[in-house]
């Protein structure tokens, strides 16, 4: 089997509900599927696990898959290996990336994904499912041994890919610059996927969705917007 | 000797040139020193080693302060050791501890500061003289084994501070938000430095400079607004 994922740019669009704007990919992903595990390492804003986890629960319900979250199994990896599909939900990319490894999930996440498992990621779940991290917003509040992620796609993603505000008088880095300086030290390239923007990749293509254009970033060459209906499946040969 | 420090929020505010919002705290911190080392390994926007170090060459050559670059010795090490006085620039802050790792200016650099020796950072270089690097904005485009960082003051810096826009309609997460999430994780105090606003380091005595309130997060506690004129010398206090 195929590679079955849909990498979501955030999980709440601006006067949505809780990932309603993704509704019809993820029935999509899910078809034929009634279970999901749901992995909360992330922790937006701090959450328990079991809070977080209640969250998705209540928005899969709707939809009639069932979710479990990781934490609720005494063995982890048997969890991964077992379920049906995954979902690992946005929140604090490093704080999600130290646990994946301390819980020793990456290597099963990816074995059992790139053999067709379907994946969904919001947010720092679309992040860990790049090559790195390296492109992530998020403070890194803890320490990771490495920012290799699970590799599921040989890009780099940055999720709430936000464009500069002309009338902003703040000195901080824009999102552009910050990539032209992860370019200096890593030639992968990067999709900045705008909040309301996923990827939908079904074996050997990949596919934009949702109302916005894409801004992706090569080594070296100028910035490039792609709109839903481009064909953006070089992507998946980056080396 | 006690120490001796200037951190600044950002080199460069809106309107004015490089380091001219902080001429005065500058020069009142080099008194009487004729010479500053540059390290400029953060490098903004990819620069160049030299390239970097020129523009901080200009901007001390106007106050009669000669700047030499650290790259420009054989011996990085014992160029730290022989500095009248050290300035850090921003740029990226994870290039720049990595380096600071790398050429094994760490101790050295906490050894000369905390007898005395003048120093000067901005942005990248104000991130760096804190405890960690956790409440950095930058992109973690390279790894760097550890997030500890010079140590210089027992808080944490978020330079740049940003205050959220009301009138954003973007989901990703507030300054406040991602220092909480920090709080989750570590217990030491966080400054919030706005664009504009210093540290000024003497001895046992901490002051906010600048025409901006700063805001401190304390674990578990609401932030808190301190004006220029209050006392916050309690950071310095921080365990």
């Amino acid at each position: 089997m195929s590679k079955n994922l849909l990498l979501i740019s955030t999980s709440t669009t601006h006067g949505t509900g809780y990932l309603e704007h993704a509704e019809e990919e993820v029935k999509s992903l899910m078809e034929g599927k009634k279970s999901i595990l749901f992995i909360p390492y992330a922790r937006p804003g701090g959450i328990s696990h079991s809070d977080y986890t209640a969250k998705a629960r209540e928005a899969f319900a709707q939809w009639g898959v069932s979710v479990t979250g990781v934490h609720e199994y005494e063995n982890a990896v048997q969890a991964v290996q077992e379920a049906e599909s995954v979902f690992i939900g946005g929140g604090n990319t490093f704080v999600l990336l130290r646990n994946l490894y301390a819980n020793k999930l990456v290597e099963p996440l990816r074995e059992r994904i790139n053999k067709g498992m379907p994946y969904m990621g919001t947010s720092a779940g679309t992040n860990v499912a790049g090559r790195t991290i390296g492109t992530t917003n998020d403070m890194p509040i803890v320490h990771v041994k490495t920012f290799d992620a699970l590799q599921l796609v040989p890009f780099n993603i940055n999720p709430h890919f936000l464009d500069p505000d002309p009338s902003s008088t703040h000195m901080g880095e824009t999102r552009d610059t910050r990539i032209a300086e992860f370019h200096h030290h890593n030639r992968q390239p990067v999709i900045g996927l705008r909040e309301g923007s996923m990827l939908r990749i079904n074996g050997d293509t990949v596919r934009l969705l949702g109302p916005h254009s894409a801004r992706v970033f090569l080594q070296s060459k100028k910035p490039m917007e792609f709109k839903p209906s481009d064909d953006i499946n070089f992507l998946l040969d980056a080396y």
